[in-house]
């Protein structure tokens, strides 16, 4: 197994130059009351400050940027109920092609909203795994458009391994870097970037006790399927693919899990220390540094904080009520 | 009246350079989202990101590092409640020497742990203006500490002016620099970063119109009581200082307000399309220029986001009790 050979250094250090005018090179904060509390220092990147909010604005421009104009020119086309869809609407509005996205039935208002301001074709199915390929399959059939799969996919890992790259260039010698892992697209793109420009660092994949998937995936050397829905980080529940589990087998050092309620201690961390919006999703890596105080006592760690996108209406209902009463 | 002349532009450069070891140069942050709806290019100033979390961070580094050997052998002292408390107790902390702080009774529990976090010494006292006085003049006269006034206070105020600089440092060309306006320490700064570095930039004050002291003040020629403490921006509730009036009659082109809905209504925008945590108090610039949209069509406008310590454990009980059901 060498599936690390597929994507090159040059490919990464490629999909960083090409992508440069499309996303933002993010800011990495600190908090030195959460390192005091935790007994190590933490960098956090801040993938929520990204464009639509999240890293998958990096490799969805990536993908789209090494596609050929042929297959421009009959547009993409994907499935995702979140920051993928909007990742892919805006790359192919910026390209000035089109864009087909297959969303449920039941997604959230506020992300079919971002997908058509995007000018995305949005069609919907019901929710189910089976109606969006299927779905999918249809639209590909009609339009000829390239699918570009959220994360099994090598265009998609190597444009995600830029955000481990951006913290490697600082040279910051981290002893962990962690990222969450749903697909594994992102955490992937993380091993890559740290074999090839931080070998030292120990990569290691953050997921929710509820969602403990790729864990069992990487203890019993097949990918394990998906949990059902519990966990408040519902952008981790997707399984595995079978490129992302090759190159997390080769160089992902662990995965470690965090119960629901370390998610919200780590997220209420975030938002009142770091003074940032993240989805709950994105505060799982410090979640499980929580979990694992012990591990990582004394440390350099490197934390992806991965998207801020969550619905905060009940929050400001509250304060619309303040102010009536 | 020429307030100006007492607040040299080597003044605030030198302020720069004093307090640059001890605070950030904070990021500015856009949302073309923000910018398509309301018709005008803002770039937001975040100084809920700087140390202690607010602007208030820079005046007191300041106030601390012009202040004779002799002087600070005594210590420092103020009365707040707010966000000043926090950072003359970490200036104090960071120079060796003890910060005496008289806190109303009342106030949040966190706060007073952030105060006593940085080692302050905490006098407790009604939660009157009279009451905060009175034992202020005990603790000066019990140590001999040297009083830091949370505005009124030209060292304070040389310290908040380089929030300004940094932004016109850019060279942004911005017709407006939109400041909240409580005691006046930020605005009147800014209004002197533009007085020096961006003379065309208009500066204007923001506040709520329920503590419209300082509309009402620029109105009359003469400093206005607060109101009473009815909005939810409860960092603007002050009345301008004799200094800080002066400053911002002479060179403040305006002082807008806005409804406690468009409070929240900004609040919301910049929670949800800049990704970040700010205090109600830091909306209000952003809430101005949407109840002012007509006059701000079509220009590029600085906001200074004042601030990010806002409690947030009413949204954090949400969660868990999602988590919990």
């Amino acid at each position: 197994m060498h599936n690390q050979l597929i994507i090159t250094s040059n490919d990464i250090i490629n999909a960083e130059h090409l992508i440069a005018d499309y996303v933002h090179n993010t800011p990495i904060l600190q908090s030195q009351q959460i390192n005091q509390m935790l007994g190590c220092e933490l960098f956090f990147k801040c993938e929520n400050l990204q464009k639509v909010g999240a890293f998958k604005a990096r490799g969805a421009m990536n993908a789209l940027l090494t596609l050929s104009d042929e297959a421009l020119q009959k547009g993409v086309c994907t499935h995702s109920s979140g920051n993928h869809a909007q990742a892919i609407a805006r790359s192919a509005k910026i390209l000035g092609i089109e864009a087909h996205i297959v969303m449920p039935n039941n997604s959230p208002q506020v992300k079919v909203d971002a997908v058509r301001n995007y000018g995305g074709n949005i069609y919907f199915c019901e929710p189910t795994l089976e109606a969006r390929e299927k779905l999918l399959l249809e639209v590909q059939e009609r339009t000829g458009a390239f699918f570009i799969h959220p994360f099994n996919n090598l265009q998609i890992i190597t444009g995600q391994a830029t955000v481990a790259k951006e913290i490697f260039d600082l040279k910051l010698d981290l002893d962990y870097l962690i990222a969450p892992v749903g697909g594994g697209g992102l955490l992937s793109g993380c091993a890559l970037s740290a074999f090839y420009y931080s070998p030292q660092t120990k990569v290691t994949g953050a997921e929710p006790w509820l969602a403990r998937d790729a864990q069992l995936s990487m203890q019993q050397g097949t990918v394990q399927t998906a949990f059902p829905p519990l966990t408040i980080a519902d952008g981790l529940l997707t399984s595995l693919g079978n490129i992302t589990f090759g190159i997390i087998q080769n160089h992902v050092d662990q995965i470690l899990t965090c119960s629901e309620e370390q998610i919200i201690e780590a997220m209420q961390l975030i938002y009142e220390r770091l003074k940032i919006v993240v989805e709950p999703s994105a505060a799982v890596p410090l979640a499980v540094v929580i979990e694992n105080k012990e591990l990582f006592l004394g440390t350099q760690i490197g934390i992806v904080l991965s998207g801020g996108n969550i619905d905060l209406s009940a929050f400001f209902d509250l304060l619309k009520n303040r102010i009536n009463s």
